[in-house]
């Protein structure tokens, strides 16, 4: 089985409340295929621009993830992050945005990336995003994220993605403004009123909740005292959970309960260093480790 | 096995973004004990004044808790609290405090009560926390709760507390406040390295966390859609561990984690309604019930 992402490529400068890092690999969809390539092949589609350092791309195809997708523009620069962490290193400040080459962001997928059967709209707008679903025809399985500035701005064109795709992962705060509702159990029920067959509602340091027409769960998150730097988590959520829906080729109830704790587990991990540095030192076999406790810690 | 616990009686008045009661009953013993009459015998230690309806007593007794403890001081006035949720029902601000009769509550215990075995101190100061701790000398397991308050006013007399104590249930904010950690993980374990044995790390409508030598674990509160009102849910998902244990007669990781279970599931009824109002119309039945769907949302 193959899974596409389509979703943003950055440089990253964080600073938290005892670290600080400048220009290092970051993105919506660099995030999410790491983390997705421990379980399935992974396609990247993104755009970079001239500034774009080669040994990111190097980075990503030694852990086979397939960067054909992945288009340097000569002439423009890469999307530019850099936010600040509060104390409690679960909220967060944006003290500048420059979004270069993704502003006009609008692919055209490859005859090999349109038959894909597992597709992920990973950070962008709605518009881009229903163009991307719109080339992808004969997928299996369909999922977005969103942000507050989509909701703010393109809100019709979410609604519309929203009536067409199969499941949505957005955090807490982005569900709250979306639907009105304060409840987060309300605010996913909500959600999933909008059209997806699935919600998955994150709570960053508190774990996600799931909502779908026949159950409602939540997850808590591995609680893991080493938080250097949350950047990723919810990408790196979403390529765990999305990879491992991939290898086992369909999003049953059962399965996509084991694909959100797979998730946590892999989030759990990337908060764990700075960009892809702590998912750098550790293989499937690490997740396994973890997920075995986590299961253990759930269970009475 | 017979449980005691010490706290506040009150009568709490309580304004949501949607409703309003006044004067009704409240109280950290009162929330405590009628939680934990559901899984053991429960005795009542705290005082009101001459203002208190006789018709609260009589619901206390109507769930075999012993109020032979709960002394009505004549010319004193019942400890009141005001207080106002935010949108979120998750934060709220204390408009109005009179302590009143509880400002200089320092109680005897009766004899019997001094041969408890399970002691809970709800909350109230270090100061009295500790008096009655030594008045029941042969107790097999003693918990207490605490507050922002007593952090900030009497830190030592809390870290003499500590040192004595077996457990210890606080709020997240209290943890942060009183470790200086702001990672919950840390915090847990800052407080475990205080003294006690063991430690509940409560999160409102996230949960709450559980830290032992051994043992590190989160358990997601349950996800009801209805939330009237939180008051009171700290001191009742107290209440059911509490009572659970007692039923028990142990505190062993297994049967803690059980206790977390159902403290959970009683705080997340009472929440559904003000004051006693949601637990005064469900039976053991019903958490036995809600803990089933909870166990078999927590299992993948």
């Amino acid at each position: 089985m193959s899974l596409l992402v389509v979703g943003s490529v950055a440089l990253d400068s964080v600073e938290t409340p005892t670290a600080k890092r400048d220009n290092v690999l970051g993105g919506s969809a660099v995030f999410f295929s790491y983390a997705a390539a421990y379980f399935s092949e992974v396609r990247l589609v993104g755009e970079v621009g001239a500034d774009w350092p080669a040994e990111h791309t190097e980075l990503l195809k030694s852990r086979k993830i397939d960067t054909a997708g992945l288009r340097v523009v000569e002439g423009a620069k890469t999307f530019r992050w850099r936010g600040k962490y509060q104390p409690n290193m679960n909220d967060r400040e944006t003290l500048e945005v420059h979004l270069n080459v993704f502003e006009n962001f609008n692919p055209k997928l490859s005859a090999e990336n349109r038959k894909s059967k597992f597709l992920f709209l990973a950070n962008g707008s709605p518009v881009m995003q229903l163009g991307v679903l719109e080339q992808v025809p004969d997928r299996t399985l369909a999922v977005c994220d969103t942000m507050d500035l989509w909701i703010n701005i393109q809100r019709d064109a979410l609604l519309a993605l929203l009536r067409r795709i199969d499941g949505i992962v957005l955090n807490d705060s982005e569900a709250k403004l979306l639907t009105g509702h304060e409840n987060l159990v309300q605010a996913g029920r909500a959600v999933l009123e909008l059209g997806p067959k699935f919600v998955v509602l994150k709570k960053g340091e508190h774990g996600a909740m799931f909502f779908s027409q026949d159950e409602t769960f939540v997850m808590p998150a591995y609680p893991t005292p080493d938080v250097v730097d949350p950047t990723g988590a919810g990408d790196s959520f979403a390529g765990g959970m999305m990879g491992y829906l991939t290898s086992q080729g369909n999003f049953e109830p059962k399965t996509l309960k084991e694909a959100l704790a797979y998730g946590t587990i892999v989030a759990s991990f990337n908060v764990e260093d700075f960009s892809l540095d702590r998912m750098r030192q550790i293989e499937r076999s690490d997740l396994d480790n973890r997920l075995t406790a986590y299961k253990r810690m759930l269970s009475f």
